[in-house]
């Protein structure tokens, strides 16, 4: 390089190849939608072309996405985006009033009255309104100003733009982001993506996969041995880990944050998953609020949101918000300026957040049905988290928190010291093993403990809870027969 | 840092401020929606609160937003959304079959049959299949494997993300990516954020915008003295310059991209959006494929498409598809998991690049109004393209390039040396300080030329042909007058 040498005519190397790429690139690992699935992609297509098989379909429980789980739609959110998207159909009266004033006030928001138009790159006024008061009525009167919410494409993109703001430096001044273990790996991903430094803090497993004080201290310190932590993310109610946070716990840790002058990231797409008796969602703006103004003036704080989750489970379209408190004004005309570059938010998924934060209310024609598709969505979830936790405590070698909220249960797994060393024959973690085998003998389609991160010498996978009752059932039986049969083969 | 230092609890500066932040990210520059859409939108503010001004309306020629300058959706496509976003409108005999047998077909690929599953990290398998028949019937025959399509988030997506696999090194080693100036500003931007080195080269304005060898040969040679130039890229037809590519020239850039081991990036959004008399589209995909195996087999590279632009203009539905050409298996791999890290793009974008890529047939019921709709579209874009050239060309100081294809007009701008100086003095450049003017003066939004690049000590603005003929009309004869009494002002 560096002159301007002849080149050979026909050049035999790629210019791009896994040697000259992006070596951040490279160090990214995703693994719900790694090696397992890719299989589980293939043994479906070895189905339908008539292999033998000792299982006649996949049943995958690797990804938290409902509708592909055969979770219904709210029919009034369809109903609007159907009418937004040809409003010929305004003129019809097969769509109830209040579906369709829902749909002639986003469109009188939209350029030219279109879905199709780009919207401001925040995302369109009114429903950045609306968020602004789902926000209040949430926090029970906490004032959101419209102006710190943020349209964005699912909360994945929300995460990953206010990581690229964050993250800079190099060698020990480079930027340090914690992030709990196990974690939604979306984070280390992005974190290796932009070359920052991954800080990690453990949930305690014993404790029901809580936040120890302690356990922050002790990361915070080590971190601060190599490079410059400023970042702290939290996950509530938890993915993998199916945890939701009590008052107290978030309390310390803005506490925590405050006194070590750290940035808090709260990743909320979970919010209304709440299923255990006892627990409650608390949002960290609220917990921040009333722990007075010398937290509630200076301490930065973004949440994310979700169409993807809750009751809603509208992954597909990629609607998501946040909301950014005590941000330096200077940063936020930066972050506008940030997510200018990419335009805007899908116009459908900002209408979809619209209709979440600004619902059916008592008295309109579609509230009745509305709140029995939400109530019943919920609680069906709640029923499945009962059972996944009752059912696989039952099996020698399985022990599982319960799932008091989000999609998930993370269990951990005993695994015989032959199977473990035929693993790392094989150059597998022994829990991708165990998880690889089970698709293979069973078609369960499950995602190892260590593609989330877990203390040393733990094994677990994850599974969600979407499952039809029915097939969780099923699922869940043969996980207990294989779990049983591999520990026999293994001992 | 690298300390354990106790931190003070209540902090009177913030973790993330403009001094902190990432330095990539400050250092992004995005004009588009830069300053003078900022004042825009602020001046209807103020005309609504009733404060005089010498105009009643803010004319927006800043962007390319078909609808939202009123030009109609095609009916088939919204018909198609409304039924995939509330199947139970295919009970009903509202709509035509055709509409009917696109929106089951797209149903039943997605999880659930439903638009709200995540969708497959690349696209669904439908769509890339249709979208690969499409690019084989435009290319006239030449093969598309649905492996190397991709689908994305607007065409935004796929640029960023492509950039972001070639990026890499440091200093001399630096990755250099070439680009034209004028520039559409995603470029320069996404080249900030990931800290690449931007290679411009200079298109011919005295050639109406075209492509000079010796000046890509003269940018190349430069750039290999302090990086490492790998990439090329071309827009064509061009934006913000409208100019559309011979076959020669396109020619000419294969050769020197193999000559000189360069990764091609072709953005052919506007591939519909050809007006001129003797102009037509060329694919890079298609002339490297007629250049025999020698370039076919081993150049690399990506074209991009979108639904924003062409007779659709479906903006806001973020849709768009990449296809890669001569890729290294290894780095689709890893480009598929750098994908899946954002989990897909969004679902109806997708359903909406479906239909452009197996759009109505001729027999089935949609085809008449689809076609009729469609050749309207497109011939009113021809009409402006040429009322803006020939009316900017009549106004003395002001020379316009034919806008051969795209959506804008990039005139030189004469700008007296009083005028030049003013700005200077205010900080600003030139063309901004004259925009910002025409702005507060009448009301018209166009983009200072500075914002794209252009040669030292050129001017020129750069406006969309989109306005309503009549709102154009009224919109050139604006900037005809404030020309003329800016150039008396300052003389
Ligand atoms: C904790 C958590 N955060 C963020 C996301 C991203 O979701 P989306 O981008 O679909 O909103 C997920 C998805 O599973 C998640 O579990
Ligand atoms: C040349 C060019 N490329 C890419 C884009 C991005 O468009 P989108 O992301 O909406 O597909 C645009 C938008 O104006 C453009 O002009």
């Amino acid at each position: 390089m560096g002159h301007n040498t002849p080149r050979d005519t026909s050049p035999l190397v790629s210019v791009l190849t896994i040697d000259t790429m992006n070596p951040n690139v490279k160090n990214v690992e995703y693994a719900v939608r790694g090696p397992i699935v890719q299989r589980a992609v293939q043994i479906e297509k070895e189905l339908r072309e008539g292999m033998k098989k000792p299982f006649t379909e996949v049943i995958k429980a690797n990804i938290g996405d409902a509708h592909a789980m055969g979770q219904q739609p709210i029919t009034f959110f369809r109903q609007v985006l159907a009418l937004c998207s040809y409003p010929e159909l305004l003129k019809d009266n097969m769509f109830p009033e209040d579906a369709k004033s829902r749909a002639r006030r986003i469109l009188q928001a939209c350029g030219g009255s279109s879905l199709g138009a780009y919207s401001a790159s925040q995302g369109i006024d009114c429903v950045r309104q609306d968020v602004a008061r789902y926000i209040e009525r949430r926090d029970g009167g906490v004032p959101c100003d419209p102006d710190n919410v943020y349209l964005t494409s699912g909360a994945s993109d929300g995460i990953v733009t206010m990581l690229k703001l964050l993250v800079c430096g190099e060698g020990a001044s480079k930027t340090g982001v914690m992030i709990s273990i196990p974690q939604y790996p979306l984070y280390s991903a992005a974190l290796a993506e932009l070359g920052a430094v991954q800080v990690n803090y453990y949930l305690n497993e014993e404790k029901c996969w809580s936040m120890d004080l302690s356990e922050l201290e002790r990361s915070l310190a080590e971190a601060r041995k190599h490079c410059n932590p400023k970042v702290l993310c939290i996950i509530n109610p938890g993915n993998p880990t199916g945890q939701v946070q009590s008052r107290q716990c978030i309390e310390d840790v803005i506490r925590f944050a405050a006194k070590e002058h750290l940035f808090l990231m709260a990743d909320e797409v979970y919010q209304d998953n709440v299923y255990a008796e006892g627990c409650q969602f608390h949002s960290f703006k609220k917990v921040l609020f009333e722990l007075g103004p010398q937290y509630s003036n200076t301490v930065e704080l973004v949440s994310f949101h979700s169409t993807s989750k809750c009751y809603m489970g509208e992954c597909g379209f990629r609607g998501g918000y946040m909301e950014v408190i005590n941000m330096d004004p200077e940063v936020k005309a930066q972050l506008i300026k940030l997510v200018s570059v990419r335009l805007c938010p899908a116009v459908p998924g900002q209408a979809l957040m619209d209709m979440v934060v600004n619902s059916p209310q008592p008295g309109e024609p579609s509230y009745t049905t509305f709140m029995k598709e939400r109530t019943a969505t919920l609680s069906l979830l709640a029923e499945k988290a009962k059972l996944t936790e009752e059912m696989l405590n039952t099996v020698p070698g399985i022990t599982c928190n319960p799932v008091q909220g989000a999609m998930y249960s993370f269990p951990n797994i005993s695994l015989p010291q032959k199977a473990i060393k035929e693993a790392k024959a094989l150059g597998q973690a022994p829990d991708m093993f165990y998880c690889m085998k089970m698709l293979e003998e069973t078609g369960i389609c499950l995602v190892p403990g260590s593609g989330f991160g877990q203390k040393d010498g733990t094994y677990h996978f994850r599974m969600t809870i979407l499952p039809p009752t029915d097939k969780l059932k099923l699922l869940l039986a043969k996980v207990k027969e294989f779990h049983q049969k591999f520990t026999r083969q293994y001992s």
